[in-house]
């Protein structure tokens, strides 16, 4: 049994052209206008597969196949349809859209199944217009209250329940989903792996931890034209002295990364010598038990560094998150029905975050990684071609028919 | 003769009180209230010296005191009363106040001389409510238009000409300084050589010549988690390792300084891999020749990292300002006067530039320089002891005195 990928094509295409960028990117913020006639395109879709559509009270959208008993878990499948700005037309949406294409096919062959199969669309994965990211799927599992997430404003001060009731998506609580059977996520791989060892398949292993650091350095104001080299305590020149120095340990250690991605200086003046920056560490490895060791690494770099240059420093960690693993079950199925297609599979961990995550918390959970040309997301350059989601849509397929006929 | 240290140190206080800081620094910007009544001050005490008060159209004021050849041109000194934000109670104002102790001590002893003595307060030196810095000896030398000058707004919009013309000194254009036999400025120093070599008195050579880059670095946005360290162009980690390179090249340099004052990093957030980052260099060196070669080095030290890091570069060169050579036969008499006290002085360029670098356009030019505590200044802890200022007004008074008798 196979998808019909002709079919799923013209499905990815028909939703690239809502909020499509004159680069062939795509531009659909959570709750937009193209947000809105996404959904309302999809409601279609799923009410045409013969789909029992319900909104929850985060604006989250499911489907439900009735299975034969349906008195067991279901086994949901699917991921996001918004994208970052002047973002791809792949990432989360043929999450959403092959998971589609597999009741589709269901649908085709006549193929009921024991327990239910849920699609679902979850509101703001990416984070881009409402903070935080994996805003639906984290607010389901309860992480946020739900005034919390209705109090969130967007840049311009619009609160996300105000967007949400105005959509016309504001559900209800009783349809959130509760519990899962098991729950699969088809993405793209957002990263080099699969395109270097030329595979068309990744098999998560679970999501890499990671911690969020700041660190403040403080040294001494001076006039640029007035001091020489030797009398400064130079706040950038230490910072950026310790930013090489993290890059280079990161490099030495294999699968970490360290990323400084914001970086201040004060009082930004050209013609003063900076007394204050502040920067943030972004560091992500799969093994915890490396992850821990890390951070002192950190802060034997940022201290030893401070001492040479004569400045202070302060550092903080704001966030931590630990590994997720998924179960090594759900990805031994994947392997299987990847071997039974002739594909080849890659299994690694996860760098960026997903709903998946969250999900993990109430439901055995398994993604399924297609390569991402150039390793490039979050871009209008973002690519993956329509050979290896046909082929990650065949995984999904079979996995999702033997777990919904598990008892 | 001396001057009264007691009667200067007392106006310094008095000064030091209008615009005065919690921790005893002065924050008193062009034409604000504290400058306003610092101003009103100021016409009192030249009144009360039996100066005639003139204002020109910048509102630079002028004080003079007649010569008994009234057709020679004067004799000029002077600096500024206005201050940085939470700056110090020395910088510019113990120029204009100590040219007000020389007359003062003129006249208690009755000596008449052949030219006039003119004390001038230059408006807007720091540059720190109106931009440009110098705008009131700028303009004066005709740098600046006056509709441009005018047009100048500050940080809340309001125009330089209604801030002048609220304040009462916007004067007349006929009252523009338009030459001079000699100038002269006593400054602080703003820099550690006095305080390192023990002495009282710098007799400064000139202005160091400098130029003012931008730098704009090209690399890759990249997801923080999902690309290894070997597959990015990480903008700022090539960036911190050019700031890194150019302050040790600067450090092997004599008297060369290199400052990276400002930096901006794009897309920032916390995790995306820098895209672009954009920085500026303020280079500085006295000698015109060796300031001529090291853009060539700087452009060898950025091109070199891009290369390593696989990032694209661009450098411009926003502003370049030769050395400005002050007279040596005005340093001779300085040199001359400082010894006759039994002082010590020292010669060197000045790393900052100051009123007199534009007053060297019109007329021959010095500058006597004062000790800086820890090289501190444009901050509250900025500190000249009583006795440097005491030698430095008796240098100014002996210099004066000579020149405003030559023919």
């Amino acid at each position: 049994m196979m998808i019909n990928s002709k079919r799923l094509m013209e499905t990815i295409n028909t939703s690239a052209a809502i909020g499509a960028t004159e680069n062939a990117g795509l531009h659909r913020l959570t709750l937009s206008n193209e947000d809105m006639e996404m959904r309302a395109t999809f409601v279609h879709w799923l009410e045409t597969a013969r789909l029992q559509v319900t909104v929850d009270d985060f604006g989250n959208m499911y489907g439900r196949r009735e299975g034969t008993n349906p008195d067991l878990s279901p086994v949901v499948i699917g991921s996001h349809l918004d994208t970052q700005p002047y973002g791809g037309k792949y990432d989360g949406i043929i999450g959403v859209l092959t998971a589609l294409e597999v009741i589709r096919t269901l649908n085709d062959e006549g193929i009921k199944t024991e327990r239910p199969i849920v699609i679902v669309n979850f509101t703001n994965e990416e984070g881009a217009r409402f903070t935080p990211p994996l805003l639906g799927s984290g607010a389901v599992i309860g992480d946020y209250s739900k005034s919390s997430v209705y109090d969130t404003v967007d840049a311009e001060g619009t609160r996300f329940e105000t967007a949400l009731h105005e959509s016309g998506y504001q559900g209800e609580e009783g349809h959130r989903l509760r519990d899962a059977h098991a729950f699969m996520e088809l993405h793209i791989e957002q990263g080099p792996v699969l395109e270097q060892k030329q595979k068309s398949i990744g098999v998560v292993q679970g999501i890499q931890g990671l911690a969020w650091m700041t660190v403040h350095i403080k040294g001494e104001a001076d006039h640029a034209g007035t001091i020489p080299m030797s009398g400064r305590k130079d706040a950038l020149v230490a910072a950026s002295s310790m930013v090489t120095a993290l890059s280079k340990y990161a490099a030495s250690v294999e699968d970490l990364v360290i990323t400084v991605g914001t970086l201040q200086v004060a009082p930004s003046s050209p013609n003063v010598v900076p007394s204050d920056v502040t920067f943030t560490i972004d560091m992500r490895h799969p093994d915890d038990h490396m992850r821990k060791g890390v951070p002192m690494a950190i802060r034997k770099i940022i201290s030893d560094t401070s001492k040479m240059y004569g400045v202070d420093f302060a550092l903080e960690t704001d966030y931590q998150a630990e590994t997720v693993h998924f179960p090594e079950r759900i990805q031994h199925i994947l392997l299987e029905e990847t071997a039974s297609h002739g594909y080849e599979a890659e299994q690694f961990y996860s760098g960026a975050s997903h709903d998946a995550k969250n999900m993990s918390r109430i439901a055995e959970t398994a993604m399924i990684f297609v390569p991402s040309a150039n390793g490039k997301s979050h871009h209008e350059e973002e690519y993956t071609s329509g050979a290896d989601i046909e082929k990650g849509a065949n995984v999904l397929l079979g996995a999702t028919k033997r777990l919904a006929n598990e008892k």
